[in-house]
C-alpha cells in the first residue's frame, strides 16, 4: 500500500482529489472551495482528500505522499504558498504544506504550482508523453501555465510558467492581478465573468446570467459559457473570440521564443470547450508565427479536470 | 596550432572575424555586409576570416574548425541558412557551412544561430558565466534572442530565442519579417531607420541624417542614433523611447514564462547605449513583473561587438 499517492488540485472553484495507486486513480472526491477564508481552504482539502481515501479504502498513513497543486507562487522547500489572488486567504503567505501535513497524521506533503503539476502528470501519464518538450496552458478560472523542457518541467526561480501573465495588450483591459492587458484578463473564466457582468449592467443583452441561474449556479462557469456558445449568444461568442484573440498572441509569442514540439491546452475552459476551441487559437497563432511552416502540435488533456491533481499525486511519488 | 578557431559573426551591416587561440582572441577582422548578392557575402565572409588569420600569423589549415553566427533559420546539420531578411541572397536557402569551408581549404564550419552564439560565447567565456538561466537579446539591425537554460543554449526545433519577433503591439508597426507588431518592428536598428525615414519624408525635424551624412554614413548606425541622443534630438528621443517600451513589454512577458536569473541585452544599439539603455528597459520591465520582488539580473556583454564572433569561435570549438 506503500506505493498509493494522494494528490488534490487547489483550484479558484473547486478543490479536487485523487488516490493514485500502481494502476491508477483508485479514489477520488471534489468540493467547492470555500469563499471565506485560508482556515476553511486548508479544511476543504483536508475534506477531499480525506473522502478520496475513503472511496481508495485507505487511511492517511497508508499513504507515502500528498501532493498539492495550488495557483500562486510557490515556495517548494517549505510548502508555502502567497499571491494566490483566486483563492480565499491566499494571497498572503499561507503554509500549505505543513498545515495539510498535521491534518493527515503527518504524511509528507509536497506543494508546486497547480499547473507545473498537471503538466507534470500529462507529461507522465497523459497526452504530453510522446514529447520532450511542451508548452501547458491551463484556461480556468485563472489561466496558468507549464513548461516541459528537455523532459523536465521548468521552475526557473520558483515561478517559470506564468504565461497568463505575459502582456498581449499593454495598458488593455485589468487582470485580477492588479496589471492591465494580461493573457488572464482575456482568456481567464473570471476576468471573462467580471466583463459579462459590466455589459449587463449596461444594458447589453445576454443570456449568460438567466443560464447561470437556470443552472443553480452562482458563476459564470465553464459549462454556463459554453452552453451560451452553443445557443449562439453574442456576448459569449464575443468573450471567447478576444480568449481566442488573445492566447493566439500569447502562444504565437511563447513558441517564437521556445520552439516547443508541443502546446497542450487544458483547464476548465480549455476542456470544456475542446478541440474546435484549440483549433481556433491554433489559426489564430499561425499568422504570427515565426516559423510558420512547422507550427507545435496542439493538444487537449487526457485526463481532463483531473489532470491537475492526477500530476499532484505523479509530484508526491517523485 | 591545432587548438586555434576561427569565429564569424554575420551581421546586416558588417561581418566580424575573430581567431580564438587558448589564451584569447589572436587575430581579428571586420568587412562591411556587402548589400548585393548571396556570393558576394559569401565572398566578404571568406575574406575576413583570411584577414583575421593573416593578423594571428595562421593559415586556414591551421585551424580546428571555424564557427558561423548567422541570422535568420537554421539548418545546423547542412549549415543551410535561410529567412535572414536582413542580409542580401539570404532570404532563400544558402548553402553557408559548405561554400565556406570549400573556400578555406575544407576546413570544417559549423552554423547556427548569431545571437545564439552570441550567448554562447558570453554565457562560456563573457559576462554570462555566473548564470545557468540567461536571456541574451541582441538589439542590432534586428532583434535577436538566446536562452541558455539550465546551461545549456536552447535550440528548440531549430528556431528557438526569437524574441524580436514576440508581439508587444497587436497589428502595430510594420516588421521586417512581413508581421505586424513584433518587438523588431520598434526596437531593432533597420526599423528605427524606416520609420525616421517615413517621419523625416513628412516633414519632421531631426538631425539624424545631417549627423549621418557627417559620418560619412548611409544608414543609421547605431551611432548615429547614440549622437542625436546626446544631442537631444525628439525624433532619437521618441525612436529610442519606443524601443525601451518594446523591450519592456516583450522582455517582462518572456521573464514572466521562464523565470531566469538574468537577461543580457546587447548588438549594436545595445552596446552603443550601454547601461543607461539598459536600466530603462529594466524600469519598464518592472511595472510588468509577475514577481515584481524578485527582477531578473540585467546585463551588458563582456565582448561588445566581438561576442558574436567569439562566440561562433566558441562553437568551432564545440
Amino acid at each position: 500500500m506503500g506505493e498509493a499517492t494522494c494528490g488534490v488540485d487547489l483550484g479558484g472553484t473547486k478543490i479536487q482529489a485523487v488516490v493514485l495507486g500502481p494502476d491508477g486513480i483508485i479514489g477520488q472526491a471534489r468540493v467547492p472551495t470555500p469563499r471565506s477564508t485560508a482556515d476553511e481552504v486548508i479544511a476543504a482539502i483536508v475534506d477531499a482528500a480525506k473522502a478520496s481515501l475513503d472511496q481508495a479504502g485507505l487511511q492517511a498513513g497508508d499513504l507515502s505522499g500528498v501532493g498539492i497543486g495550488s495557483p500562486g507562487t510557490i515556495d517548494r522547500d517549505r510548502g508555502i504558498v502567497s499571491l494566490a489572488s483566486n483563492v480565499p486567504g491566499f494571497t498572503e503567505p499561507v503554509e500549505l504544506g505543513p498545515r495539510v501535513s498535521k491534518e493527515l497524521d503527518g504524511v509528507p506533503v509536497k506543494v508546486d504550482n497547480d499547473v507545473r503539476v498537471a503538466i507534470l502528470g500529462e507529461h507522465a501519464r497523459g497526452a504530453g508523453r510522446p514529447f520532450t518538450d511542451l508548452l501547458g496552458v491551463f484556461v480556468g478560472t485563472g489561466v496558468g501555465g507549464g513548461l516541459v523542457l528537455g523532459g523536465a518541467v521548468r521552475e526557473g526561480r520558483g515561478s517559470a510558467g506564468e504565461i497568463g501573465h505575459t502582456v498581449v495588450k499593454d495598458g488593455g483591459r485589468e487582470c485580477g492581478c492588479g496589471r492591465r492587458g494580461c493573457l488572464e484578463a482575456y482568456a481567464g473564466r473570471g476576468s471573462m465573468e467580471r466583463t459579462a457582468r459590466e455589459l449587463h449592467a449596461k444594458g447589453r443583452k445576454t443570456i449568460l446570467f438567466d443560464l447561470m441561474k437556470k443552472k443553480g449556479r452562482d458563476r459564470l462557469t465553464s459549462g454556463v459559457i459554453a452552453d451560451a456558445l452553443e445557443k449562439g449568444d453574442k456576448m459569449a461568442m464575443r468573450l471567447i473570440d478576444e480568449a481566442v484573440w488573445a492566447l493566439g498572441i500569447s502562444l504565437a509569442s511563447a513558441q517564437n521564443l521556445l520552439d516547443v514540439e508541443a502546446i497542450m491546452i487544458g483547464g476548465g475552459l480549455g476542456d470544456r470547450l475542446g478541440a474546435p476551441f484549440i483549433d481556433r487559437v491554433a489559426q489564430a497563432m499561425q499568422p504570427r508565427l515565426f516559423v510558420p511552416s512547422r507550427p507545435p502540435a496542439m493538444l487537449t488533456t487526457k485526463f481532463g479536470d483531473l489532470s491537475g491533481a492526477l500530476g499532484a499525486a505523479v509530484l508526491a511519488g517523485s
